[in-house]
């Protein structure tokens, strides 16, 4: 039998209030998506403002990083023509982000879920999903 | 040019505690979503115990309900066998939902979103539902 | 060799305006779509306060009636349970609809085109799409 | 409460006018789709001669335009690889259209919807949906 670590609705609203607060210090309404290790939604915010396109996408960022375990920017990197992961953006209908701004959520060396944020430029995106980590371990004294 | 009322992101938040609030009343953690009025997440709370599948079904009601401005359980009785509805719910790529638990939010006259809720029965899923409406209209004194 | 006739977009107006100068005396704002005896859309208006899921739904009530060149609520008949067209609208990723409204256009025995009706019943809906084919008709004298 | 101004059906037609004159002048047959500031359809117009796959294509463009609030020409150059939002164009099931000839419609700094054209060469595409916003632009005074 496994036993699963996985972020509660609680941690997930306090990795968007990490994530919304930088968002409101550069001035970009985001989209952010909370998501558990499985991938599947805890919890989503639109930001009045942020962008009606960024809402699937912040999700697809979010699940693609705790599905994979890794951040989209990683993928950006691997997806490269003449790199390995070439083409691999649209696996799963389309739904395997590669472009920066999904970061897996790690505890303890266990991925718990995973954030995404979406309406910015990807560097603005990512900046912020890592603000809600860096604010959610912070308050769990990770 | 048209004007539209929209519920904000504030608005969103106090319409899931409405419908939170009963769900820990009747002790069934559920999927809450609110759409806007052109049927665009808002925002999104899965409760803890809120089920998988319910992730997209609390998101289709919601973008049913807002959508086509009436409560999906209106589709429930219209789409029967023999109804004039009848097969409305495969529309859409499958995200006409007809199974209770979705409902327009009204004010003044026009509808500025849509809450959706599933995990429970879709008589529970559409009591609470109801209860987020109640609990929104209340604080915004209608 | 084929020879296809097939709807201009100046007929396509003509179809809409008949379907809107009726919506608008039942007082009932429509998504009205045309397309040709293809199925491939030539025409689509959302009247200002037509509904944001009738966007899809009039698409593809025309894309059937036209490519299948029969009326959509003909399926609604032959698609009741225990009927041989049973579950047929699910077919084509959901598309095939089943729900008055659509209806092709004849001219001289072919058909040429669809009409798509959605936002008010579905009786409503159908008799737009039937005032829609009937103004076109006085229209080019048939 | 949010409140949002939104291109109406009329307005939907004074930019498909602009758009088909410069498409009449440069002898390439367009199809053209408006959407609102939500990225749903308001009306589209396949000019005789204008392609079946840009049917989806215009609406698509359209869709990215409102949606993201930036002409799909900035995707393309942003989308490149090795730029920050390569793999972009599978997103939302593809519907994110990296291809020049989808703008936004911005008026009084506010984003009212978008305008999708495609049947020519990328920049044909983008030079009538600019001349459908001109158009529009002179007509409502701003």
């Amino acid at each position: 039998m496994l036993t699963i670590k996985r972020l509660s609705i609680e941690d997930a609203y306090i990795l968007i209030e990490g994530a919304r607060n930088r968002a409101n210090e550069i001035g970009v309404p985001m989209c952010i998506a909370i998501t558990d290790e499985s991938g599947v939604l805890i919890a989503f915010e639109r930001m009045d403002g942020g962008k009606v396109t960024s809402t699937t996408i912040a999700q697809d960022k979010s699940f693609t990083a705790s599905g994979a375990r890794k951040g989209t920017h990683e993928y950006a990197a691997a997806a490269q023509p003449g790199k390995p992961a070439y083409g691999i953006d649209s696996e799963i209908g389309g739904r395997l982000s590669i472009v920066a701004g999904g970061l897996p959520v790690f505890v303890d060396g266990e991925c718990v879920g995973g954030i995404g944020v979406s309406s910015g430029t990807p560097p603005q995106d990512q900046d912020c999903a890592q603000a809600g980590i860096d604010f959610f371990m912070k308050k769990i004294g990770k």
